[in-house]
C-alpha cells in the first residue's frame, strides 16, 4: 500500500525589517525555515528573493511532504483581493512617484511558484495563528489586539476572521481613544495607536519627562526623540517612576479601549501579542481596572484578557500558513 | 395531486408600551396582525395574553397556511438561551424584589403553543428585517444602528446577524462618544445612548436652552423635563436655531461614533431606523461629514449611510419572523 504523501503549507510574515518564511506541518510544526530582508528598494528584487527562498524551502523539505500552497501576513494585506495596499512600511510597494501603492502580491507570488497563494494582514495572521496554535485554541469568538510599532487588529466571530465588505476590517488601532488627541500617521487624531504600541510608548514618556523637570530618570540620559519602548521597560524594571507611570497610562487608555470592543462582538477574550505585550506587568492591572470600570454590567469581570503563548515569530509564519490550509 | 400547504410564521415584537404580532408568509407579506399591551405587572399576566393573541392569530389564519414557528425581538433578548435579560423597561420581567431579572420567554411561549420559539434583541431583529425584506436586501455585511428612546444595534457579517459568544453582542449605544460626558442609566458615563437617542435629543435641547437665554425658541414655553424629540422636530420644521443646532450636534456625534464602527467590520452600509431617523434632514449632513472627517482613508467616500424603508412596526414584525424560518 502506498505510503499517502504528507501535506505542507508555507507560511510567510512580511515586515517592514525582514520577512520570515517556515514550511508548517499538519500538527503546527515549523520543520524548516529562513530570513530574507524586506528592505530592497525595487519590487522585482524583493520578489525575486521571496521567490528564490520560497524554492529553496520545498527543495529543503521534498522528502518530508509536498507543499500545497502559500499563505502570506502582511501589513495592510487584504484578503479578498490577494493585495498590499499602500503599505508605507514597504519601500518595494512604493510607486514611481514615491507613494505607497498597491501590490498584486499573491498573484505575483503565484505566478513564480505556481502554488495557490493566500494573503491577509499580519494581525489577523496573528489571530488565526492564536486560534490554531495558541491560547486562542478551541475558541470561537475573540479579539487579538497587536501591541508593535503600530496597534493592529484582528477579530474572530464564529470562529471566523472578520473580512469585512471590502476584506480591510479590524483597524481598531485607528479608533479613537482620545477625541482630538495625538497627532497619528494615519491623518486622524486620538488613535489608539498613537497611545498603546511602542511608539505611544515613547511619546507618552517625553510627554512626562517634559512635564515633570525635576523627576530623575534613567530615561533623561538618552535623546528623547530615540527613547524606545525597551528603554522605558528597563527603566521600570529598576523602578523608576516616569516609566512606570507610562506603563500605568498606557494600560488605562488601553483598557478604556477594550471595553467598547467588547460591546461591539462580545468576545470570550481578548488576546493580546507583540512586543509590547511583553511589558504585561507594568500594565496589565491598570488596563484590566480601566477595562472593568467601562464595562456594562453584563460581561463586568467575564471577559477574559490573554497573553500569546507563541513566541512572536513562529505565530505570525504558523498564522499565515494557517491561510493556506 | 395535493396542493402543498403553505408556511407560516409568526413575529413578535416586544416593545416597552405594546407588543406587536403578526403572521407573515415566505413572501413577506403580514397577512394578519394584532396588538397588546406590554405593561402588565405580572409575568403569568402577560403570557397569558400573549398566548392567546398567538393562538387567535393562528386560528384567523388557518385557511392560508400552517403556522411553523415564532420569532421573538425584544430589549435585551438574548438568542442562544432565548431569555430576556434585566430589562428595565419590562414590568412583568421584574423579581420579588422589584428587580428586573431573567425571563425564559423562549421556553414559556414554547410551552403554551408547542411551536419552536427563537428570541433576539429588538435591533437584531430590525436588521434581520432589513436584510431579508429591506434596504440590506442582498447585503452581507452592515451595521443597523436604531435611533429610539435609546441606541441599539445589529451588526451583519457575512450575512450573520453577530451574537458573540455570550449572545449579547452589538451594545453600540454603549460605546462611549464623550469621554465623562452624560451619566447613562447603565451606570457608565458618555455613551452614545446619551446624545443621539430621543432621551439624548432632550438632554441636548435641555443644554442648549439653558446655555443661551437669549435666544427665543418655541421650546421655552414646554417643561424643560418634558421637552420630546418630536417637540425639538416640530421647532426645528419652523426654523428655530436651538432646535436645528440640536440636531446638528447630534448628527455629529453619530457620525464620529460610525466612523469607529466602520474600523471594525468594514460594512458596506450604516442602516439607520428608529423615531429619531425621521429627522434625517435635519442631522443628516452634520452626521456624514463628521464619519468622513473620523474615517480612515481606505473608507473616505464609501461607506453607504442608508435609512431604513420599512414602517417602523413592520420591520420589527418582519424581523423576528425571519427569525422563525
Amino acid at each position: 500500500m502506498n505510503k499517502m504523501e504528507k501535506e505542507l503549507v508555507i507560511g510567510i510574515d512580511v515586515g517592514g525589517q525582514s520577512t520570515k518564511l517556515g514550511v508548517v506541518n499538519k500538527d503546527g510544526e515549523i520543520i524548516a525555515q529562513t530570513v530574507i530582508s524586506s528592505l530592497q528598494e525595487e519590487l522585482i528584487d524583493y520578489i525575486n528573493e521571496l521567490t528564490k527562498a520560497i524554492k529553496g524551502l520545498i527543495a529543503e523539505t521534498t522528502e518530508a511532504g509536498r507543499v500545497k500552497g502559500i499563505g502570506i501576513g502582511a501589513p495592510n494585506g487584504n484578503y479578498y483581493k490577494g493585495t498590499i495596499e499602500y503599505a508605507p512600511n514597504l519601500k518595494w510597494s512604493y510607486d514611481n512617484e514615491g507613494k505607497p501603492t498597491v501590490i498584486d502580491l499573491a498573484a505575483l507570488v503565484r505566478s513564480f511558484t505556481g502554488l495557490p497563494v493566500t494573503v491577509t494582514n499580519d494581525a489577523n495572521a496573528a489571530a488565526m495563528g492564536e486560534m490554531a496554535y495558541g491560547v486562542a485554541r478551541g475558541m470561537k469568538n475573540f479579539i487579538m489586539i497587536t501591541l508593535g510599532t503600530g496597534v493592529g487588529s484582528g477579530i474572530v466571530i464564529n470562529g471566523q476572521v472578520v473580512y469585512g465588505h471590502d476584506g480591510f476590517a479590524g483597524e481598531l488601532g485607528h479608533t479613537i481613544a482620545v477625541r482630538d488627541g495625538r497627532q497619528c500617521n494615519c491623518g486622524l487624531k486620538g488613535c489608539l495607536e498613537t497611545y498603546c504600541s511602542a511608539m505611544g510608548v515613547r511619546r507618552t514618556a517625553q510627554k512626562l519627562l517634559f512635564a515633570n523637570p525635576d523627576k530623575p530618570s534613567p530615561l533623561r540620559s538618552i535623546d528623547p526623540e530615540k527613547v524606545s519602548s525597551k528603554d522605558v521597560f528597563d527603566a521600570a524594571e529598576q523602578g523608576d517612576e516616569i516609566a512606570l507611570e507610562v506603563f500605568r497610562t498606557t494600560g488605562q487608555i488601553l483598557g478604556r479601549s477594550l471595553a467598547d470592543f467588547v460591546k461591539f462582538s462580545a468576545p470570550e477574550a481578548i488576546v493580546l501579542f507583540g512586543g509590547l505585550a511583553r511589558a504585561k506587568k507594568f500594565f496589565h492591572d491598570d488596563m484590566v481596572a480601566a477595562m472593568e470600570e467601562n464595562q456594562l454590567q453584563i460581561w463586568k469581570g467575564r471577559i477574559k484578557v490573554l497573553y500569546s503563548s507563541l513566541k512572536d515569530s513562529d505565530a505570525a509564519i504558523l498564522g499565515a500558513s494557517a491561510l493556506a490550509w
